[in-house]
């Protein structure tokens, strides 16, 4: 692991690193902010959205702020594997570069690379393990890092405290952002495997995660109610016993000055589940 | 005066607007945030640094969360005009196009549109009075955009009720990004112009602002001690009875994760100033 640069920021640190990813088998990056303690045992994974990379959170969220008197780092990943030419890798915003979907591609090309679930659930969760000492993980995110906060947070309940996500791609199955990204990472017969990857049919399918799962969704999204879907994953928890909260914000869009106005409420929800 | 865009943001605005500037002859950009109450009659105005526009300080500062209670607005201006295509303007990030140095300058080309001190003097003060009916107007700013906050701030203490600056170049005529702009905008003789644009020499020439000024600068800046100047300009301050406030901030560099630390301390600073 290779830290790339620094910024002291309240009293702590905002980290910029590359390693080595075994799943990706490319250098992946990742930010961070590291509060003045310096002896953390707890984390936030955050999974940024399409067109992402590890610098839209950090720079625009606001969330050193209400982080820097508390015992908890946040750790934000790269969207996708970068430096690579794969087919079709680089042509659109919503597949491929900048838009790894955190799931394991069975494509050709992309399945030697595009492993951007186990990239989440096995080499970030080590890296905060093994290099940062950390022992308890919360997991969120911003629309398809929503989506990735969701099915990582409901497939491994034992490793994510609690799941939160801002204007999730909710049940991604059904909307076309979704489709185009599975029938690219999955191929003509992704929908067996996609299952495992829609929030929506996880619940539909008995995944269950003890704490209820927290969701912020503007109504002024351009992308609400259309691609993002909430709608379906609420009815899904309800039916199925999976507690949610999803806050309609009046007139908030899809932007980080959403994501900025009720950061707080979110990182307050995971602060108590990882007892701070 | 055009709305370009708006996003709800702590139960305010952030917003983006252009108008035709009488001082540039361009049409010029800015960003706001405006606070629920709508009714606001007190502004800060945010000059940015080198290379930026309107919107860096408005995503990447935090200023929302601390003005989103209060009935006070921030203004950020772009820092030059654009669409131009004049000799040189686009050849270096330290001047011409996002390098106009809050100055009027009054070389061939340059003089018919960089009018920036005017800009900010007179066209931005009338957009605020006129436009959101602010009454009262505070002004700060960083690097290049912290010069102007001191040298309009001291020179026209009467429009501006307070002023304060991060790493702000505080003696532009001794440093290396001051005379290469100094002599880009007032020609081969600039040094008699300049002394008017200099926080320094206006302080040593009897320029006196009834506030206190306020002022962080980061240790580990890597334009401090050389381009900034801090140092100077306390100097002069002492010796001809301006009142200034410089805290240095051990470790901190030139960048916005420095000024989203310590922006509380300084809006707090205006705030007071305008008496709110």
């Amino acid at each position: 692991m290779e830290k790339l640069k620094e910024n002291k920021s309240f009293d702590g640190f905002t980290r910029f690193y590359e390693f080595d990813s075994p799943s990706t088998k490319t250098k992946m990056k990742f930010s961070t902010f590291e509060p003045k303690s310096g002896k953390v045992k707890k984390a936030i994974i955050w999974l940024s959205g399409l067109t992402c990379n590890e610098e839209n959170f950090i720079t625009k969220a606001g969330g050193q702020a209400l982080l820097c008197e508390k015992d908890v780092m946040i750790l934000c990943p790269d969207t996708s594997p970068r430096g690579l030419d794969l087919p079709s890798e680089h042509d659109s915003y919503d597949f491929g570069s900048g838009a790894g979907f955190y799931i394991n591609a069975t494509t050709k090309g992309y399945r030697d690379h595009y492993q951007m679930y186990d990239f989440i659930k096995n080499d970030i969760v080590n890296i905060l393990k093994s290099e940062f000492g950390v022992e308890r993980i919360s997991i969120m995110g911003h629309s398809m890092g929503g989506h990735g906060a969701l099915i990582l947070g409901l497939n491994e309940k034992d490793l994510f405290k609690s799941i939160s996500a801002f204007s999730p791609l909710a049940n991604p199955i059904n909307c076309e952002w979704g489709q185009k990204a599975f029938k690219g990472y999955l191929g003509e017969n992704w929908k067996e495997d996609a299952v495992k990857y829609d929030a929506t049919f996880l619940v539909q399918n008995g995944a269950n995660h003890p704490l209820p799962i927290l969701i912020d969704q503007g109504t002024s999204d351009e992308f609400y109610p259309e691609q993002l879907l909430t709608q379906n994953f609420e009815t899904a928890c309800k039916e199925h016993n999976q507690k949610v909260k999803v806050n309609l914000r009046d007139g908030y869009d899809h932007s980080y000055f959403f994501i900025s106005t009720f950061l707080k409420n979110h990182i307050d929800f995971h602060l108590k589940a990882l007892n701070v």
